[in-house]
């Protein structure tokens, strides 16, 4: 944290065109709210900080309310301190729609990734007062807590404890990064572990979520589109594997003579990197974490560990993938000698969009001449969370050069301008419905 | 350190065939002795800690040096330590053979590395006064200070300040496991500085180096021969080559758009162990060390570094095979755009055994009705040192399993003696010379 402060909202505008403001969307509005936000907990490298249940993340909370009340929504906030601006709809006994993010951030985090989920989301509400505008349905701007879960190295904890979803007892032994209870975390920011537990809501008001997001990755830009539609989000399902062999003197040991431990981890790393191609155009496997042991320069390797996080849009596809690196692991272990051993430490299911969402979806970006491009979600949003209880989609914001948790975060205002437009006529679609 | 106390003797007498005691040999005697060494710092595990340059090694030393004067050898020692008890020939101006090894271990050691290389030595002295032989050429028995290298992380001190190749201003500067400088730490052992650096001796004072050894492989165990002849010590050269890639989003970045740096390493890696084997059947290669940056589960690894060990008996092999290694890193480098860069950081030249030395020994072992066996060193040893100014012979004892520098190290008294009968033909075959 620092006494600096970081203009973001002059360097949106410097190449923003201004005829993309129109029917009630103000691009200078989202700008300056962009800037705002970026100001609380800003970081030497001019970055976010705003670890979930922090002051930090409850003073932009605040911030958001502020603009909530200017926009005529009536706010509430759960036990678990998600924010509901809430809109009543001409009929008002209709499930509501609802759209927005998290403005929590990794520890030192980019400008947008979330932020603009809950602006775009903010704009649609502000647009339709400035044009006069009411919906059928009642409309909700939500803003979930603790989204990175960078602080308890967990996540999705706010969207979680909406659904009904969290696992208490799981949750009450978690400390976070200063070693403290979540019982006591969650008091700083006035939440109560009985007040939490009750949170869920209920599910049946509500028809549809949809969130705004940054892409953070490279195919919008490539693509040269300021948004796309997000086929499904990869739940990442982590594996943690062992290859035991035997350790010995580097030296003394004849090439015909070992049991190599990173030589057999080796042959399945080369294995993992290649047969997602075999299973989904979507899908991905990645050895990111090794442990080799002991791991002296002249000792050959006598146990390696290798956690692998393996991810697809669909459940039957992912689980296909599983297979394969683990067969790949078995073939290893019979040509080498060296024992392979696997178990699963993180499984979350992955949520497809359904495809009329999608459907509609392109239509609204037709609509606003953008061409539909379809793509899926590598990483976890709330909306995979909300998505397991109520149909819900997601739009992606190009991003520059797909830099994501990193200060370097940046889309153009042009890109989230005409995000906006696209979410404000998908949720003037949904009226009709 | 314990005050227990480990009946070596018993246990090596338990399975002893007596007869192999003769020519002035005895078993009895030999394990009577190395018992009483493993003694001197004995650990928990009934393992031996006796660092280079501690007051333990000094014990074990002193030992040796009651046992030369019991073979009436004529005790010296230069400025690094080293011991010397010398035999005067019939001949006195002509140059000695030398034999011998270390006393020092490794952290919690066997009872037979470098020990038994002394005492072999010194038996063959014992064995000629009990016999009434007396050599034409001087005879020395030699115990080199700390070659293990445990307490500074280097090792063959003593047979480098010999050979007269100390590095003296490197060696000042190092500090051992305590923190201490080298100059403080030879003071406890009664060295200083100034005599350390006199060491060097006049190496046209000596003919011939032979050490005998444990084998610490399992070649002679596989062989089924209580002892080998060594063709050449293999001197390692470490290569620390660093692959350079792009971290990202596991979830995010698709297969083909990855420069994932543990990919390209374990290709490397896959390469790497099967290199040897086209260069030499001697030699080998190992990666034994791996850092990988910044080493999350859900993070492409954008940074790897690596370790390898290289070796040969040959200096031609071993560059031919570091060359291959460089060569497969680079084409790694073209084929994935990760990039690869290398420096060597460790460098000491093998040491090949001269072919007469070695045909000499096989002599001695036929006459001992031991079908002469020849193998290479992949560990370094004192011979490897005064190999490069002296000629230098090795002989190997088989070891138990290849388990070395261990508690658990062992070698028949058998062996052992069988062993002392080759190494004492050989001494004698070379006063004809």
């Amino acid at each position: 944290m620092t006494d600096q402060s970081i203009h973001l909202d002059e360097q949106l505008l410097e190449t923003y065109d201004d005829t993309l403001s129109k029917q009630g969307i103000s691009g200078e509005r989202i700008a300056k709210r962009l800037s705002l936000l970026a100001n609380i907990g800003l970081t030497e490298d001019n970055g976010s900080r705003r670890p979930g249940f922090s002051f930090l993340e409850r003073e932009a909370k605040d911030k958001v309310i502020e603009w909530m009340k200017e926009a005529d929504l009536t706010v509430s906030e759960d036990g678990a301190g998600n924010v509901f601006g809430r809109l009543e709809g001409k009929k008002k006994n209709l499930p509501a729609i609802l759209s927005g993010s998290h403005v929590d951030t990794v520890p030192n985090g980019g400008h947008f990734d979330g932020t603009i989920g809950v602006l775009a989301a903010l704009e649609v509400a502000q647009a339709w007062k400035e044009t006069g505008y009411t919906p059928n349905k009642p409309y909700e701007v939500v803003v979930f807590t603790d989204e990175e879960g960078s602080r308890f190295n967990g996540g999705l904890t706010g969207s979680e404890a909406m659904v009904g979803d969290t696992d208490m007892e799981k949750t009450l032994l978690r400390r976070d990064y200063d070693g403290r209870l979540f019982e006591e975390v969650i008091q700083d920011v006035g939440l109560t572990v009985q007040d939490y537990q009750d949170t869920g809501r209920d599910l049946s008001e509500i028809e549809t979520f949809v969130e705004v997001h940054i892409e953070q990755g490279k195919k919008l830009e490539k693509a040269g589109l300021p948004c796309g539609i997000v086929t499904g989000i990869a739940g990442p399902y982590w594996l943690k594997v062992t290859f035991e062999g035997l350790a010995g003197h580097a030296g003394n040991t004849p090439m015909d003579d070992r049991k190599d431990a990173l030589v057999a981890a080796s042959a399945f790393i080369q294995a993992v990197s290649t047969l997602p191609r075999k299973v989904n155009e979507t899908a991905v496997a990645t050895v990111g974490k090794i442990e080799v042991n002991p791991n002296g320069t002249n000792v050959i390797p006598g146990e390696v560990l290798l956690s692998i996080d393996i991810r697809d849009i669909q459940l039957d596809s992912r689980t296909m993938l599983i297979d394969h690196i683990i067969e790949a692991g078995k073939e290893i272990e019979s040509d080498t000698g060296v024992r392979f051993m696997y178990e699963s430490v993180h499984d979350v299911a992955p949520a497809p969009v359904p495809e009329n969402l999608q459907k509609q979806l392109a239509e609204s970006c037709r609509a606003n001449g953008i061409e539909p491009f379809a793509l899926p979600s590598g990483a976890g949003h709330d909306a995979m969370i909300v998505g397991r209880h109520v149909p819900s989609a997601m739009l992606f914001i190009q991003s520059k050069e797909g830099i994501s948790h990193n200060p370097k975060e940046w889309s153009t205002l042009a890109d989230c301008v005409q995000t906006v437009h696209v979410l404000k006529h998908y949720i003037e679609t949904l009226q009709k419905a």
